[in-house]
């Protein structure tokens, strides 16, 4: 007969896919030694067992949950599913099992199961191989009924805490096993508050209990024919209840979009476990404690401690806990075994650990331990200090912290020279700082971020079921919780800028608006919050970018050892450059002179430049403009001293830089409305509407428009070479590098050498007297440079892949367009598996790119090629061109780091032989 | 030593490189035994011999001209290149052949050259191996001087003739040999005239003669020192001049624009020919004359004689000449001996030949023979009689005509319904019915042109020089000269209409318009010419598609045995599919509904939709519009019943058929400055603009829609499958296939598929109690549907290529944008050889088109493979499809004809291991 039920003393902790993390944590625990309340597991199989009998509706049925579907047909989905499980029973293989290991349990506690004297309470507590806040948690003190209530009290010489205890069992179980609303609980709990006269829990007495236990069986007789006194009823319905639980919708939710498929986990294991109590007095508590801060990254203990209260007092953030040094003060001789227990589990674990333990009577009992989640900075700096201390090796550290983790930690600040003034302060749960406009409900959040807006997700507090607007809003902020809270825990899981518990904040999530001091905040309204320094402001406040910290800058130096491919940055002034070589990228990838021209007196010459009929009308204003530039160059190319610049010669359509007609239009009709005269603007009209095109983005632009226009590239040319000229004259060595834009075809880049770059080189090394190194190279983002590669690459010494056009031009999506118009509803529909503009799609673009990028090596062996586009600084994107003839990435600036460990993380996993996997 | 030169009897008439095309042509009636005036070829080898020296220098200057350089770099070209060629010299080892080629020729006319008793005269022409009107064509009567004038007036006993002839050969060799503006001779000539107060040239009397040699002898002594008297000093300069003129610019520009390559022509040969008289008296002339009509292609002498007359007055059109039937009665033994050497020359060389003859005192001589031009309704027509003639085989038949003439005699002729009353009367040069711009100068042609007018070009009459503006303009009237003018050969042979000697049009080229009758036409403005008729028609006015001729559906006949690719037709509406079946459609490959939606209440219920805000509100305008559409389909698969039409769902954006922001904004205002209420047009605006895209091309459209609006598709196959449904119930065929467009994705496919096809299939089976055999397929238009063609065809019946688009992602060029913006500088500076958008771009397009056809064949070895877009009637890359997997090719109803002929000549041509060639 096949064996579903294990103690935690004889299982195997690294069967986390049999057991369950929870269960596999007790085990592992149990097996170090440290004391654990003793308990046994039913395993993952029991649940696939239970499922067996209905297993092909069921699975029809979560099809459909899948795939989304409208209101009307998900409620219909969701009431079948229930009942086909509730039709269900507990094979009686499995319970034969729990049984005979509670019989075991009764005779290792010396208690039993049902007695009226000395009672055994167990939790019944879910667990799958993946921890998972969309399924039922936890039920406590299950065995008690009308006697052995009395039994408890007796054990504990606490008539009120065994009531109290009574009350919150029946309330727990209604809920959690019998699905009956909570809020009919509360509203009879809340009437007995008033009948006595209390405020608080712990001030209803006695008589209260009593009564609130009485009534609490009506609510369960009225509602489900009444209360199982039976304690082998009760275990039995709970063990069903968890089983069902892993089928909910919200359990079904939370695996989609954290993509735990069942080779991950497929189906829960359920913890029977041994009650102990910390809500029994003074010295009794329950705690939950990490083996390191998880917001800084410092090596001390670091938690709360909560006196005279059952462990989910704490997570739900209902009293304010103690620290963990008040708690070591207090205990010391408990603190100290603490934490030896919680260093051992760290170095067992490798990872900074997070573990719930329970103080009964001066006794502390371990509960649980996992890996804990923590901020990017803490992230980093535990990696780096626990390969230093010996716990995990230099390439186990690179894998421990996510790029995503580097990300945050670079994360924007409020700027402090806009003193602005926050108008609330919370706690800093999750860094970065973000602005957005309120809302207040996770539905809105999700709508609002699908016509492209940026949202700010505000709650008193959040639950499980809000989970979807965290992952659709750009930061959360909440009125109450802790560190520890429900939204402190996952904003920093998914990376969102959060602050909870700002108190000072009044919020009416029905009325849709908060109030703060002399403000109100209505939906829509802009605030700004700082999840570094958990300030609250009023409207958008300017944010900076933040430093390297020391710990980041080793890790990316152990990145630097290990990576294959090179990582530039795309810089376009001197300020980008600036922080780019400061984040180590060695040289700029993509320098775009366009945004050179975004100063007003430049505009103003390009639109002459631009307007201008004859090559002789454009010459002035073209030799105003190099010589501006010129200066710009030099500051980039002073700061990148001796690594390379690439500089992209112009390449959006002119008529960009253009007023847009409707906006002189308008103009014209209101001069007309005031009776001016119109005939410049008009005339400016037709101008602008003979050069606007029909599709810009595959218009007159990038080398079209050297090839019609040369005499611009050759200006632009001077502007770069004299630069370097100049600067070459100083005694520094700059490294410039030519690119140009959209080439389709091999000739193009014959033409615009010919009459542009070369004439201009010429002329600069002849005045200058200097000699020049450049290399000339070419943008690949048109789908034909990719079939021509190997004519291109005979004609330049380098390539770099603008992998965004080449997105467009291979899906034939517009990015603008695509990205508010279809794209989330592809997403939605899963007609795509990632926006391709943010991660290479693999079997299109990507396969173009490893092509044409082998190509190019054969037809040119001493050819550099790079990728300029935005999945230059994407991970799993890094990790797809770490396996093709890519040499380098170039990302944006403050991505470089992350790009930095991304192809270390690359390069490690593919010696492992691995695929890319989203670091934890 | 090298042999440089050969007499006509000697040489071989197949090495047309050696002899050029005019020697080998004497050669060959030489071999034949047709009677021609003695000569000698100076070969091609000599003229290159002669250009050595200055080889590179040369080549230099050629290569600035070849660069389309600005007029003041092209000037300074040519006026070195001048300078150069002329310090070249004749190297003695020519020069020394051909004086004794000429001693030969003295021996064998018993003349002798300078001969003051019985002068040799000789005629000197260039001849390549490929026709060039861009080079100097002749010097006759050369070897007169003071001294054998005087013998030629002896030999002929006519002292005016002799005279007149000398007169003729200064101005000619002036012009001609020693580059004198000829307007010096022709003034001088004029004043002679007016001096002896006459008007025409025979009117003037031998004294006038004599002055005029003095003077013309004058002007050539102020222009150049002098004229040599000495005759081998004659012919020595003659021969460099022919020689020069191969680098004329003119003759440069011509090589370029006909792309004649050093592989079909490298130098021009020189022919040394006795002269013979055609002005010596009434029993003398000299005549053009085709073995075939060149108009019809009817088999019968076609002609003109013009008697006492020297061989370029007909050419030039300056005499009307007697058609050749009146030759025949005049002359009947002449045209006996005529008739047999012309059908000689036609079965020899199996070809339609134009031959030049001068009768001298009653004798004829055979001057040249060549393939005649002809209009492309007797190259169709003389192609099939030919071959049923056994002059040629089938085979050769369908060689023989380009799929261009195909196209040319299904081009519009004016709509007899507009009942439009043509303004002048000219001659049908040129076939084919069009309207334009009018301009006067050819480079207007090109400027207008390149601004993407059409235009034509209105001209007194058209020289060589004028020939760029030919290829610019849409059509060609002149007021004078005949069928075989410059203008109409030059029209008849690069397939452009035509209308020639409208004599009623009075056209002042300089001051720009052109009168007749009561009307004046000014540049800019529009007139329609028909080249079938010759009718020149003021404004814009109304043409209509032709039908085919017999031989041209014979020929077809034959072109259906030997093609591999099938043929069908896009086509739209009901008419469209008329024209498709008529002219050999096996099927519509391309049905766009969009162009169901013209007609202006559909249009409106079309707007209802896009603009309704629900799937509710969308619904009855929905259920309106697929009854009206059904209707169309209907007539649509009963005209095809039998065979496949591929409908393809709807694929532009929506935002298309809505109004223009502009046009809206501008109502807005006008609305506003009369005082009156915008809320409702401002509504409609914010709209709009929230429709619109940046981008439209890579918008939301084809199946974006339909993912996104599954029940707009559905409708959309509500109607095209009850339309097949009810023609089924009533007895009929219909085959109908559903194209999804501008698929990127697999997913997208089974998306609607399963959301829209299946669901209206099943629906109308149901309904209609049939069954329908509906193949699915997809348009092949973005470049990621190629890259994942494997996934993709095992989801399909069909597929096909959307080239058009196709062409556009893979160059990254929006048509619209691109053939207006920069394409035309494209063509002109080389960096493309053709436009991508009408001749596939093997290399890019080509290359992706041939992988994905292959692939797509392997995945699913029963996919159908097929080109929709505008090259599937495009005979060059027809030639490349027929090469690939493709299956068939669908074109524009009025090129089916001519696909038909480009599939069978690609499968002839691939047979006998030929490349694409221009046929002639």
């Amino acid at each position: 007969m096949q064996k579903y039920v294990f103690s935690f003393k004889e299982a195997d902790y690294k069967n986390k896919k049999l057991f369950g993390g929870k269960g596999a944590s007790l085990i592992q625990m149990t097996k170090l030694g440290l004391r654990v309340p003793p308990g046994f597991i039913i395993t993952t199989e029991a649940c696939k067992k239970f499922y067996e009998p209905k297993r092909s509706e069921i699975s029809e049925l979560e099809g459909i949950l899948l795939k989304n579907p409208p209101p009307e047909v998900r409620d219909e989905a969701i009431k079948k599913l229930h009942s086909v499980i509730d039709s269900l029973d507990l094979p009686s293989e499995i319970w034969d099992q729990v049984v005979s290991y509670m019989k075991e349990l009764e005779m290792e506690t010396g208690k039993r199961f049902g007695d009226r004297d000395n009672p055994l309470l167990v939790s019944v507590r879910s667990g799958a191989a993946v921890s998972m806040p969309g399924m039922m948690d936890t039920v406590l003190n299950l065995g008690l009924n009308d006697e052995t209530v009395k039994g408890l009290a007796k054990q504990t010489g606490n008539e009120w805490f065994a009531y109290d205890a009574y009350r919150r069992f029946l309330q727990m179980f209604g809920k959690i096993v019998l699905s009956i609303d909570e809020k009919l609980f509360s509203a009879a709990w809340e009437e007995i508050k008033k009948k006595y006269g209390v405020k608080d829990d712990p001030d209803v007495p006695l008589e209260g209990l009593r009564e609130a236990v009485e009534r609490f069986k009506d609510i369960i007789k009225r509602e489900r024919g009444g209360f199982p006194q039976d304690p082998w009823e009760q275990l039995k319905l709970a063990v069903k209840a968890v089983f069902r639980s892993w089928m909910s919708p919200r359990a079904i939710f939370y695996r989609i979009i954290e993509k735990i498929t069942p080779d991950i986990a497929d189906c829960t294991a359920v913890n029977v476990v041994t009650m102990v109590f910390g809500n029994v007095g003074w010295d009794s508590g329950t705690g939950v404690v990490f083996s390191r801060d998880v917001a800084t990254g410092e090596n001390r203990l670091y938690g709360e401690f909560l006196p005279v209260a059952q462990g989910e007092d704490v997570v739900a953030g209902i009293r304010t806990p103690m620290d963990i040094e008040e708690f070591r003060k207090r205990f010391p001789h408990l603190y100290d075994e603490l934490y030896n227990g919680v260093k051992l589990l760290e170095k067992v674990n490798k990872d900074v650990q997070d573990v719930e333990f329970t103080v009964e009577r001066g006794r502390l009992y371990f509960l649980q331990s996992r890996n804990a989640k923590m901020t990017a900075l803490a992230r980093i700096k535990t990696a780096v200090d626990m390969a230093k201390e010996g716990i995990i090796t230099r390439e186990e550290a690179l894998l421990y912290v996510s790029p995503e983790h580097v990300l945050q930690l670079l994360y924007p600040r409020i700027d402090p020279k806009a003193k602005a003034q926050p108008v609330a302060q919370g706690l800093p749960a999750s860094p970065g700082a973000v602005s957005g406009q309120v809302v207040f409900h996770p539905d809105d959040a999700v709508r609002w971020a699908a016509q492209g807006r940026r949202v700010i997700l505000v709650r008193v507090e959040t639950k499980p079921d809000d989970v979807h607007g965290f992952y659709s809003a750009v930061g959360v902020l909440t009125s109450r919780g802790g560190m520890t809270s429900h939204a402190a825990v996952v904003a920093r899981a998914i990376g969102k800028p959060a602050v909870v518990g700002a108190e000072a904040i009044e919020i009416h999530e029905e009325e849709k608006y908060f109030k703060v001091g002399s403000h109100v905040v209505r939906e829509g309204d802009w605030i700004t919050i700082d999840g570094h320094t958990g300030g609250v402001y009023i409207g958008v406040v300017p944010t900076i970018e933040a430093e390297l910290i020391p710990e980041l800058e080793e890790l990316l130096r152990w990145a630097d050892e290990f990576r294959r491919l090179g990582v530039r940055a795309n810089a376009d002034l001197p300020e980008d450059a600036a922080i780019a070589r400061k984040f180590g990228a060695h040289g700029i990838g993509l320098l775009r002179i366009e945004r050179m021209f975004r100063k007003p007196e430049r505009l103003e010459l390009l639109r002459k430049i631009i307007l201008a009929e004859t090559p002789e009308e454009r010459r002035p204003h073209l030799e105003r403009l190099y010589k501006m530039l010129k200066a710009d160059f030099k500051e980039v190319f002073k700061i990148m001293d001796g690594l390379p610049v690439i500089v992209r010669l112009i390449d959006p359509p002119l008529h960009e830089f253009l007023p847009k007609p409707e906006e002189v239009l308008e103009q014209i009709y209101q001069k007309k409305m005031r009776g001016e005269d119109t005939a410049e603007l008009e005339k400016l009209y037709r101008r602008i509407k003979a050069l606007q095109e029909a599709n810009p983005m595959l218009g007159h632009r990038g080398v079209r428009v050297g090839v019609t226009h040369p005499d611009f590239y050759y200006y632009l040319n001077r502007a770069i070479l004299e630069a370097a000229a100049e600067l070459k004259k100083e005694g520094l060595s700059p490294v410039v590098e030519i690119m140009i834009p959209q080439v389709s075809e091999v000739r193009e880049i014959v033409y615009v050498k010919d009459k542009a770059i070369m004439p201009a080189l010429r002329d600069v090394e002849e005045s200058f007297g200097v000699k020049l190194n450049v290399k000339i190279g070419t943008m690949v983002e048109t789908v034909r440079a990719c079939l021509t590669i190997d004519e291109i690459a005979r004609h330049v010494d380098f390539i770099s892949f603008g992998t965004n056009d080449l997105t467009q031009a291979v899906f034939s999506f517009s990015r603008d367009d695509a990205e508010n118009k279809f794209i989330p509803q592809y997403l939605d529909l899963k007609i795509i598996d990632a926006n391709p503009f943010e991660t290479i799609d693999v079997k299109g673009v990507g396969k173009l790119v490893e092509q044409t990028a082998a190509t190019a090596k054969e037809a040119n062996p001493s050819i550099e090629v790079g990728v300029c586009g935005e999945h230059g600084g994407d991970p799993r994107s890094i990790h797809f061109f770490h396996k093709t003839k890519v040499d380098y990435v170039s990302a944006s600036p403050f991505r470089v780091p992350l790009a930095r460990l991304a192809a270390a993380q690359a390069a490690v996993l593919n010696r492992q032989n691995k695929h890319y996997q989203k670091p934890i």
